[in-house]
């Protein structure tokens, strides 16, 4: 398809917005004019806000904290998306990428009066003027950023990079939406920003809203100059297009010539992207990708602040990135300064005892449509997924440890029919991995999305597809962000070493939702599903770089109303927690688990009775029999540890009988700490119940031991944990080898279990000879397996009546 | 500087390698595939090697490992390149972004000799090939990617994204070096590579060496189209060209056809490259950003490999990804197309049972000039730095606790005297934060490196710099890397919360040192040195987003030999620190400080002594007085951290002073582990002269708290450590209000050691409801200040002789 520049039903509006009246540019000069002033008060002012009198030293603040240098270009920006509001009825989001310009959106949901029905106390008159001011950036009023406590915000843009993927996740589904994404010339630099341009590549005009790019380059970051400030424009222009947009530029500070300009640019932007959409949604597209517009906008660092400063240029370079006037509270020449720049807003004509004048207001678009206001950003209009029930999708397990089966492949099935419940309100997000990882079944139901080139070798590959995959961790993580905070549901199912590529994503989520978990007037949205599989044990054909469960070190350190780490051990528990998880809101849920076949343990009733404890003893693995206590707790947490832990105590059950063995697997790991630190925190008694108070416990971890450590302190005499786990030894080799490096076989169990049991019946030596051997003879046949290759050892399981071994 | 293309010194050169000879071509395809058979043997065979009769199943391995889909693409650049070399003499190292094409650089290895050289039980002979194809991906043999054991890599191209920013980083400093990448099209969609691409505005033609990248389009991933791939060509032109490359093309799968063409076009980079680089260095040149050639290749995934397998297409799609043909063992048809596959190569004409012919061999250059034995790629000409006493950069500590000094300005000063003294082999990296950091010193003697325009505004910044700022952590870090892998020193400095973006290339880094530990013959290398600063306790200014110490969790895991973690509590402290990890090799060296203003503690004798030892009792700090067993012990790491706990030691000698508390200051973090378990953890009777056996901890750590219980496990009764630190409790705020927020306060600090003393000596109550007391008026501060906003509290210390509080 080529954009089309032919008579649309769009453009008379087009012709109209491109050339705004005389009065129309005074009233939206009027309302920048507002929201910057507004947003130098933030930054300075603990009173006199309508400037009634001079400024005196008393009324600046003890701190000066904030970002000027890009707040009047997001403010700038805002005012022309909210004039395209008001004549055309777009519904629009806005994501400040450098969202250190809080005081700018801050402002903008001032002047449109959603601050004011968010925060009551904040009134719009005097008063809540002055309290606007003395909030930000003060403890106990709000942080500097775009953050949780800005109405009309799904992006903080305090960790930058994001602003597009988060754009580009909300537009999915999302068909009327136009999310405008400011990206700064400085996040321009970063690594996931500039992986995100190709959004455009994934997206369907039929049925996904449009993101529209707005480049912002002012010239330089916090200290020095930005690549692509500082490239010859031919060769910006060259980028973009290579990227697939079609590029509109304005560049300028004159006034009121930028209006003009910058409206005309949105104009053609907006004229382009409803021109698209309705051929595509008119059935007149031939398929073909879009070229999508972007807008770079020029204008100077600082704009309208303070030009040169003690004879020292400041507009439009570095030295207007934050607080261009320093020493107001110091000396007079600032405060004077300050004084004049403030002024030069023309405050008078913008505010009264009453707040914003009618000039100022009537630019604002009226209810939802106000960007501060959309329920877009707040939760969209989530509902709950519309879920099969689980255990129709359940493995038939007549005992414990007998068949093998993929596990995840039974939650592709889950997740196909949620697919087929939710045509519109659920995707599925991977690095080219749904298959690999055996969530093929979706596919059945769903093609993968792709909006370039499509051939005839091509499997499952359309613009229709609603499964998610590119090689980017950062754009699957930041798409489900933008897809879940706009109220719809996801998957982002992940090798779990590659999760660490966009941990700092899931860091910032989590800080947000935790913030967001504070505000009543936040809505609850779905919470962000991590599934990590080909897992740290099962990556023996891929080495050490495919071997790092790291991810889990930095869930567990979330605050307990958002983290949440699930290690089902099989099938039948992974189909309960991800019913659970799908069905929660606002958490981080990791879902740890391979796809390797694998044992399976527990029915599906079984599973959800163990799933919804957390944890629980398996009393069909170990042979203490109900005793209190045992001579020895064998714990376990994630898939693999856990079948080494079943056939140590396999082992030690036909060959120790007499040694009391308690096996106890942990499903939900954040059962462990303490109820105080976080929710699903097991009560005092239940984790007696388990561990005991006495009873030494070895603990076989899925991922890093010290975890183990971390979580169980403050619990009685944790001395006698003696976790297991990942110890960064790892290679291309057999899974049984992984397991032996790593210390955490069924023998090295059966040692330890004997090592540290309470007493230690007759035999116990000789079964603690007799694995040494095996693990002697392991060794051997590594070293000379080259000398003689046999057949790879057999990763097998004990049956439960056979021989060990 | 435009590319001249009129006569200069290489023309010649130039013109013999467009047009290789008749036999040239023989030897390229002849070399090529002899290593294209050595990779299907690596991935297949476990005996018959030469094919000496029909393969049975006998000969197949096991287990089938390996990726062929893009091995004959790297091999076939691999070729031309060597041919490059022995023409010009070029140095050249290979990186190779699609590592899992590992077969491929062994068997080139291999080929060329060095790989007997480094490892002499695998001969060049049949013996040897026969080792060698068993050793491929099986246990105690070698990972299936271009790993540690592959000699000439300094690249596993495991983890996808890293490739180019290796590249640049292997080349900076290095005028001779050519550093030729390759990118699969795969990894050109992670967003670390895609940020990378601007590694050319960063890189100065007459003291840099330079890079070729070789963008290896080939279709398909593992499961699915790529974007690049499928994009019209004119766009994919037009992206790099954008980027600032000259794009030369090389299309088809025809024989010899491809060679000729990939001939003419290396040749036309290569000209390109050094006309580049006589112009720079012959002083002909305007200081503008050359156009560095791009080669983009566009060949089958699968090149040579089967076509069509049971009736479906296999090569040129994501089906030739891995092991193509999969059931070689289980049936004669797939046997009997391997054997066909490998024979297409006339290995007759390639392999005698002395290994290579004559025909093969003369196509590799010689000596260090072969790729797989470049000096460059295994710890260059490391020579250890030109360090000044760090001693000279103190700060004079007249009693502890006296002074406030913004640590990191030390720091910087010792930096600035190491560029002076290593004018080519140390370098800065910073996303744009050398000056906010306090480092601003270094710039006094070089600028910020930048190739792209550069104007009047700037501040120190020029193509001649040599402190490097981007604003991309994956750059900072993924240069260093580079850097450091061949023999240069460095030091990356970022904003604590932010590191974490780049962490998954620490957590990479870091297996590749834990490997590269266990081979003899790889060299040491400079340590990756990554200084943590503005803090998460200091970014009361920015908020919540930045306040993360999430990186501390990801180095603790990592092995004993690589893995450090210090947190010096001043500048001394760091001074003496930063000496040690400069000197430091192959170690990751995490170290810890804010750059505020902060109290000073300790002289540079005391801090030198302090840090040697890792941790140790202040004396003047508490009041026990050597005693054996005091009734409380105050621990801390970190520097805000400290100062609240040597606050909290001086409320309690000032009024509880019977009661007896200990202070101990750890520098050394991974010290608190058993010597065991890490080669810096304390002996026992070392950590008892601290901790003693018995006595309740309060420790207060600058991070997550739970990393202190994972580290002191296996100590006496660890259940009496009662860690303090960060819980997520953050936003934009006071400092003081940071640490009461987080519970690690001097008056929660105080109660905390109470309630947990072995006595409470008269005056303990009245003491906690004193702190009490004094945090409620903090709270009621905080909740009361928007009505009276008073000056901020400053965040002050008691001074050691005043009043508490």
């Amino acid at each position: 398809m080529t954009t089309t520049t032919s008579v649309h039903p769009h453009d008379q509006l087009v012709g109209q917005l491109a050339a705004p009246t005389e009065a129309e540019v005074r009233a939206l000069d009027a309302w920048w004019r507002a929201c910057n002033y507004l947003t130098v008060g933030q930054i300075y002012l603990k009173d006199n806000p309508l400037l009634r009198r001079s400024l005196v030293p008393e009324d600046i603040k003890p701190r000066l904290l904030g970002h000027w240098g890009t707040s009047p270009g997001l403010s700038f920006v805002y005012a022309h998306v909210s004039r395209l509001i008001r004549h055309t009825g777009q519904h629009a989001i806005y994501l400040a990428g450098p969202g250190h310009g809080g005081p700018a959106l801050v402002a903008a949901g001032y002047l449109e009066g959603s601050y004011t029905e968010t925060y009551p106390q904040v009134t719009r008159d005097e008063d809540g003027m002055r309290r606007l001011f003395r909030q930000f950036s003060s403890p106990g009023g709000i942080p500097s950023h775009v953050s949780v406590t800005t109405p009309g915000s799904i992006h903080e843009g305090g960790e930058l990079g994001y602003v597009l993927v988060h754009a580009f996740g909300a537009v999915m589904d999302n068909p009327d939406l136009l999310a405008v994404a400011v990206v700064g010339d400085g996040e321009a630099e970063t690594a996931p920003l500039e992986g995100s341009w190709k959004g455009i590549s994934f997206l369907n005009p039929a049925r996904d809203g449009a993101v529209l790019p707005v480049l912002h380059l002012n010239g330089a970051k916090i200290a020095g100059p930005t690549v692509l400030a500082r490239k010859d424009p031919a060769e910006v222009r060259s980028l973009f297009a290579g990227h697939g947009y079609e590029v509109i530029e304005v560049e300028g500070a004159d006034l009121p010539g930028m209006h003009l300009r910058f409206a005309a640019a949105l104009a053609q932007a907006w004229g382009t992207i409803r021109a698209i959409q309705d051929s595509a949604r008119g059935g007149d597209w031939d398929g073909s990708r879009p070229r999508w517009p972007l807008i770079v906008l020029r204008s100077p660092k600082g704009w309208t602040g303070p030009d040169v400063v003690d004879g020292i240029q400041v507009l439009g370079t570095h030295r207007a990135h934050q607080v261009p006037l320093s020493r107001v509270k110091e000396g007079p020449d600032h405060l004077r300064l300050l004084e004049q720049w403030m002024r030069s807003y023309r405050p008078e004509e913008l505010f009264d005892a009453d707040g914003a004048t009618a000039l100022v207001r009537e630019a604002n678009p009226a209810g939802d449509l106000r960007m501060s206001a959309t329920p877009y950003a707040n939760g969209g209009r989530m509902r709950p997924l519309d879920l099969p029930d689980h255990r129709d999708f359940a493995v038939d397990v007549p005992a414990p440890a007998t068949v093998r089966r993929e596990s995840t492949r039974q939650l592709g099935e889950l997740l196909r029919e949620t697919y087929v419940r939710n045509p519109h309100t659920f995707r599925l997000f991977s690095p080219d991995e749904t298959t690999s990882n055996r969530l093929g079944a979706v596919l059945e139901v769903s093609d993968r999305a792709f909006a370039e080139r499509v051939t005839e070798a091509d499997d499952h590959v359309s613009v229709d597809g609603r499964v998610m995959e590119v090689l980017s961790e950062h754009n699957c993580q930041g798409w489900l962000e933008g897809y879940t905070l706009t109220g719809r549901h996801g998957m982002f199912a992940t090798y779990e070493a590659f999760a660490m590529v966009s941990a700092s994503q899931t860091i910032q989520h989590a800080k947000w939702l935790q913030e967001a978990d504070a505000l009543p007037w936040r809505r609850r949205v779905p919470s962000l599903n991590i599934l990590l599989t080909s897992t740290a044990w099962r990556n023996d054909h891929n080495g050490f770089s495919h071997q790092g469960p790291g991810l889990i070190q930095n869930v567990i350190t979330a605050r307990g109303t958002v983290g949440r780490v699930y290690l089902p051990p099989d099938a039948n528990c992974l189909l309960s927690v991800a019913d659970h998880c799908l069905r929660s809101t606002s958490y981080v849920n990791l879902l740890v688990i391979d796809k390797q076949p694998q044992l399976q343990y527990l029915t599906a009733e079984e599973a959800d009775e163990h799933c919804a404890r957390g944890a629980g003893v398996w009393e069909w693995a170990g042979n203490d029999d109900g005793t209190v206590d045992p001579d020895i707790v064998l714990a376990c947490a994630g898939d693999v540890v856990t079948m080494e832990v079943v056939a140590a105590a396999q082992i030690l059950r036909e060959r120790l009988p007499r040694l009391r063995t308690r096996v106890v697997n942990v499903v939900d790991l954040m059962s462990l700490t303490r109820h105080r630190d976080h929710p699903h925190g097991m009560h005092e008694t239940a984790f007696k119940e388990l561990f005991t108070d006495t009873v030494d416990v070895v603990f076989a971890f899925h991922g890093y031991p010290g975890a183990v450590h971390h979580l169980v302190h403050g619990r009685p005499d944790t001395d006698r944990f003696h976790a297991r786990g990942f110890t960064e030894q790892g290679t291309t080799t057999t899974p049984f080898d992984m397991v032996v490096r790593n210390h955490v076989s069924r023998y090295d169990l059966v040692i330890d279990a004997i090592n540290n049991a309470r007493r230690t019946p007759p035999g116990a030596s000789d079964l603690k000879a007799w694995c040494e051997e095996r693990l002697a003879a392991h060794h051997a046949y590594v070293v000379e397996h080259l000398e003689d290759l046999p057949e790879v050892r057999e990763w097998t399981l004990p049956v439960r009546d056979g021989a060990g071994g």
